[in-house]
C-alpha cells in the first residue's frame, strides 16, 4: 500500500509517522512535525477506548492540516480491560491526583509505538512523533522520557533497519513543555483546536469537564490566556 | 474480562501469558511454561499474514494443551506491508540464506509483545513466554536475546507494575536451542506436533515444503530422528 520492504535506508529523511489521537498534544505535535518539514504519515487507534469520539477529531485534525496518509486502526485494548477507559471502572472526576490513576491502560503507549515502528519501517521512514508529556500530564509511566529513551533503545535491535544503522528516532517534541507552552506552540502554527478533545468520558462527543484531561486542557488555556 | 487493573503486584506468581503462533516453537514454549507450573493465557494474532491457517493451528495447540484462556486478536500488519508474508511478495523457497530475508515482518515481535505485555498487566501476571530462537530461524533481529533484553529494559518503565518494582520478564526459554532440541524437548512433554503448522506459505492449509519455515523444521525432526 505504502511502497516495500525497508532495506535499511530511510526512503526519505522527510517522512514520518505520527501517533494522533485527535487531542490536543498530538495535534501541535503534528504541526511541529510539519513545520519541521516532515511529510507526515497519520497513525490512530480504535482500541475500546470510552472516548473512541476521539477517532472522528483525528480524522479533522489529519485532513485539516494536510497529512500524506492517515490509517485508523483497530485493535482491542477492552478484551483484557483493566483501565478505566477500556474497562467498566468509573473514570476519576475528583481532580488530578497523585500516582498513577485508573484511566492509565496497560502498555498502551508501548503497542502504539510498536505499530507507528512497522509502520515507518515498511514506508522506509526512521521518524516517529508521539504527543506525550511528563509536566502537565495524568503521571502514566509511558509519558516519561526514560519510557522515550527505552523505546528508541529496543528499536535499534528490533528491526531490519536498526540493525542496519538506521534506528528509528522517536520525537517527543511536548515533553517537557506545560500544556500552556503547547498551546501557545500550537496557535503560532496554526492548529485548530475547535477540532481537538482530550475528554477521558464524554457524552455524545461532549467534554465531561471534570476528568484529568479535561482539568490539564482548561488549566492550559486558561493559563495560556484564551 | 479477566480482572481488575494491575495494582503493582502480580495476581499471582503462577500465571503467565503466551504468544502463541500454532507453529512447533510456541507449542513447546507453552508445554515448557506449563512444566514449569504457569497457569497459562495465551495470546494468538491474525496479523494479515499469508500464512493464515496458523491461526487454527493455535487454536487447536492450545486446546490439547489445557490453557487457561486463549485469545485470538485481530489486528492488519497487511495495511502497510513490506514483508512477504504480508504484502505480495513471493516467499523464497530457494533455500535458508544470508542476511534478513523478505518474510521478515516489520517490527512484528515487538508489536506482538507490546500487546501481550498489556494482557499480562491487566491480568496481574509479570510473565510472558515466546518462543523465539536465534539459532536455526531465519535471521529476524526480533528473535535475539539482545532483543528480549531491550524489551524487558523497555517494560520496566513502561507500566505501572515495571514502575511498582514488579517488571515484566520475558521468557524466552528456546532462544539458544537447535531445532532438533526444541524438537526432543517437546516430545519429552508431550506437544502433539501433528497440530502444529512452520510453514510460510501453505496452500489449503498444507506446508509447501520449501520456505525457510518448512526447512528449518524438516531438518529438526530429521536430526532428531522422527
Amino acid at each position: 500500500m505504502f511502497g516495500r520492504t525497508a532495506r535499511g535506508e530511510p526512503k526519505s529523511m522527510a517522512e514520518a509517522v505520527i501517533l494522533l489521537s485527535g487531542g490536543l498534544d498530538s495535534a501541535t505535535t503534528l504541526a511541529m512535525a510539519i513545520d519541521r518539514g516532515f511529510t507526515v504519515h497519520a497513525l490512530t487507534f480504535n482500541y475500546g477506548q470510552r472516548h473512541v469520539a476521539e477517532v472522528e477529531c483525528a480524522k479533522l485534525v489529519a485532513e485539516s492540516m494536510g497529512v500524506a496518509s492517515h490509517l485508523v486502526q483497530t485493535i482491542d485494548l477492552s478484551a483484557w480491560g483493566g483501565s478505566a477507559l477500556t474497562d467498566d471502572i468509573d473514570v476519576p472526576k475528583d481532580g488530578v491526583g497523585e500516582g498513577i490513576p485508573v484511566t492509565y491502560v496497560p502498555a498502551r503507549n508501548t503497542i502504539f509505538l510498536a505499530h507507528a515502528l512497522g509502520f515507518a519501517e515498511a514506508i522506509g521512514s526512521s521518524d516517529i512523533f508521539i504527543g506525550v508529556n511528563a509536566v502537565d500530564y495524568s503521571g502514566y509511566p509511558d509519558c516519561r522520557p526514560a519510557f522515550i529513551e527505552a523505546f528508541e533503545r529496543l528499536a535499534a535491535v528490533a528491526t531490519k533497519q536498526g540493525v542496519a544503522g538506521h534506528p528509528a528516532r522517536v520525537h517527543a517534541p511536548l515533553i517537557d513543555m506545560t500544556k500552556a507552552e503547547i498551546i501557545a506552540q500550537g496557535r503560532r502554527l496554526g492548529v485548530n483546536y475547535d477540532l481537538t478533545i482530550s475528554c477521558y468520558d464524554p457524552t455524545e462527543g461532549k467534554p465531561c469537564g471534570e476528568c484529568d484531561a479535561c482539568r490539564l486542557r482548561a488549566s492550559g488555556f486558561a493559563e495560556e490566556g484564551v
